[in-house]
């Protein structure tokens, strides 16, 4: 794993010495995982020596410091999960590929200069000049179709997903040739860059293709954020160095980029609430209350899937989520996820599920399992999906999609 | 105005007094209007002991203490304007008067226990449980349909509005028998809030009609926060006394209650950004930078509609917002607006109109004014409408809408 930049830590003396990027991305809540001890969840909340960190964990207040846009690695892939996100695709026209290939060089080179101004101390609109900095945070991803229409140098798992049992896949709500996802602390800010994102990647000759904004659960630093149905939701993401295994990479040129899998999952929050609290917890195989395994007594404890029961069921039931879910039947392959809550109105409220991964074939395996088991598909339905290359980082002289062209 | 009793003022002694209900009504960004002292002001934000002030201003980071339900004025209306808002509408069943006003009556029971809960140091949800109080607060009105029909007990202004020339309403996203009006620091609070409320509605009788949300800018306490035009909105409203006259009331059974004007308006963001600022500063009357008026330097500035350039023209244009908006035109009646922003899509964003005042015709003369004249009209669309007439707060024993069976 390079460490030559650090990422996510605007300006900061740390921020060279490559510490920086390993503290935010222990930082966040969400990546939080079992396993880390006291030592490292200090540093990874301490490191910082301005006194302005930006790596204080999944629902930090808002810092004094902008995120840097600049780094070996996205920053909305790397920096701490915050409250409100945005995320935009585009088509290409689909003209000829060699237009294509240009008309998407022009894209990204538009979209390096607004995401870097919008997310830097001084951006240019006067509507992000609160006084408040925006701490806008972006990723940019290439859909696996235009990759292979365009011929670019993508890792080799990145492919169009398989249909999976009980999907009920809204295309006008998923897909694209290019997928932007926009994070900040509150919703103004996004809408404000959503609309200079899409002014840029039009004016550049995108096609604007979705939409789709979420939020997170307030979420005191260092804690997990809860979903709709009011489980913590992030607790088993990968440490740092399961993250340089199943995240990042395959290593080469991908080594700084990492695959994001995106599903627009629709929750009946009130059926799943009128289930007894005993069967909720049964049903995800963790206590809602403290999001420990039925395993377990600690909500970091990993859940043991081969316990059972004195009369020889299992203490984390066969259909249970988490069972189905386990890196212990993958091989020991995590994901790394930081979904968002969203709500579209009363009838259409869920989770915006954006897992990171190495390897796409990791969401495939696990989804496999869940869309034919797991219990708690009778109260969620994948409702869209998209899927993303996310490019690595792009250094200050740097546009995005730098290395696609071989 | 009464001052028995404090709100948006938790538990704290100086609730009782009556002082921390006038701090919070002086301390919102939105209303520290023209001609505030800086001893007012700083009243208004100093006035807690506790150090745990509530009434820190529009934009203020998210205190630790709840903001109470109970008081004589709702807290919806009274408390500092903040982040993120949530409206949904209900109507009756419409079978006949005197089933409806049982079911009124239910509904209003049904949301007055709901809404405290929520509202308290202690909800009963665990989603809103996460360490950070939620600092929801809430207003419920009735609409002039129902009032009619029921022969409620409310101000004789309440009415359904006229029809305006340029009017492109959507009756689906408008109007509606009771509002429910949701203000908290963040989005999670309120799509939790949001359920709670429309269950609570539901199984006391009442029929969903709509909802909308909306956010502010981040804004520093004191300071005015932004529209998606990047203008300064609420610089010129009411202070205390102002608030008094032309806000609450009318005096008697009323004196607490007010009267809710909500436009949904379409901005054409684009449209206007593209104008030189210089055009868009005559188009408003202020300039867009500080917010002060053409007439004046400074945001607080009273607009002067009769100072003339030496060349005779008007210094605040003919047809500027804020001309055809002034209270000069209309012996001195001021509107409280505390309007949110929407993003509802890339083709429909703009502005939650918010307005109260004592009496619907004042926002009735001005938009006469607004709809056949106003330089901002070819960059705005209204495209719902909703008046409610929101009641009188209730206290520890009491029930919303109390007064309105007479
Ligand atoms: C609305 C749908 C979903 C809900 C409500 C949900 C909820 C949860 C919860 C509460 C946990 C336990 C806490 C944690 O470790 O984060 C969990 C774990 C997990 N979920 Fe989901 N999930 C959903 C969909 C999915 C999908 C679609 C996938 C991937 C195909 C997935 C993969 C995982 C993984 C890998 C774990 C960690 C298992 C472990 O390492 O113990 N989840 N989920
Ligand atoms: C999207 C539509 C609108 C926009 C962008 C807008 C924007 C503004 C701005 C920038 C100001 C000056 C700053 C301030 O005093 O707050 C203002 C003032 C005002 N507006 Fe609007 N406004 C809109 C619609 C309306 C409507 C529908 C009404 C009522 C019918 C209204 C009534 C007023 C009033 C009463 C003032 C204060 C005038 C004064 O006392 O100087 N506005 N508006």
């Amino acid at each position: 794993m390079p460490t030559e930049q650090g990422n996510a830590q605007g300006s900061s003396p740390a921020a060279a010495s490559g510490i920086g990027r390993r503290g935010a991305l222990l930082a966040g809540g969400a990546v939080l995982a079992a396993g880390i001890g006291a030592a490292a969840a200090e540093l990874a909340r301490g490191d910082r020596t301005d006194g302005r960190s930006v790596t204080a964990g999944a629902g930090a207040p808002p810092a004094a410091t902008a995120i840097s846009f600049h780094g070996t690695r996205q920053a909305g892939v790397l920096a701490p999960q915050q409250p409100a996100t945005h995320l935009l695709a585009f088509d290409l026209p689909r003209t000829s590929a060699a237009a294509d290939r240009k008309t998407l060089r022009e894209v990204l080179g538009a979209l390096t200069g607004t995401l870097a101004t919008a997310a830097s101390e001084a951006p240019a609109d006067p509507r992000l000049q609160s006084g408040a900095t925006t701490r806008l945070t972006s990723l940019v991803g290439i859909g696996p179709a235009a990759a292979a229409r365009l011929r670019l140098d993508v890792p080799a798992s990145l492919a169009v997903l398989p249909a999976f049992p009980g999907d009920r896949l809204d295309p006008r709500r998923g897909d694209g040739d290019l997928l932007v996802q926009l994070c900040a602390a509150d919703r103004w800010t996004l809408t404000v860059v959503a609309e200079l994102v899409a002014a840029a990647a039009r004016s550049a000759g995108a096609v604007p293709r979705w939409t789709q904004s979420g939020f997170m659960a307030p979420t005191a630093p260092g804690t997990t954020p809860r979903n709709l149905f009011g489980s913590k939701d992030g607790t088993a993401n990968p440490d740092r160095a399961a993250a340089d295994q199943w995240v990042w990479g395959p290593s080469g040129a991908h080594r700084d980029g990492t695959v994001l899998v995106y599903r627009r999952i629709h929750m009946d929050v009130a059926g799943f609430g009128a289930l007894p609290e005993g069967k909720r917890d049964r049903v995800i195989g963790r206590r809602a209350g403290d999001g420990s395994p039925l395993s377990g007594t600690a909500e970091h404890d990993e859940p043991d899937v081969y316990a059972k029961n004195p009369d020889g069921s299992y203490v984390i039931p066969a259909t249970a989520h988490v069972r189905l879910a386990s890196p212990r039947l993958d091989r020991g392959a995590r994901m790394l996820r930081r979904s968002y809550s969203y709500d579209d109105g009363p009838d259409d409220r869920g989770l915006l599920f954006c897992a990171f991964m190495r390897d796409l074939n990791q969401f495939v395996r696990v989804q496999e399992r869940l869309a034919t088991r797991d219990a708690l598909n009778p109260f969620v339905q994948h409702r869209a999906s998209a899927v993303a290359y996310v490019l690595p980082g792009a250094g200050k002289s740097g546009t995005l999609g730098d290395g696609l062209w071989t």
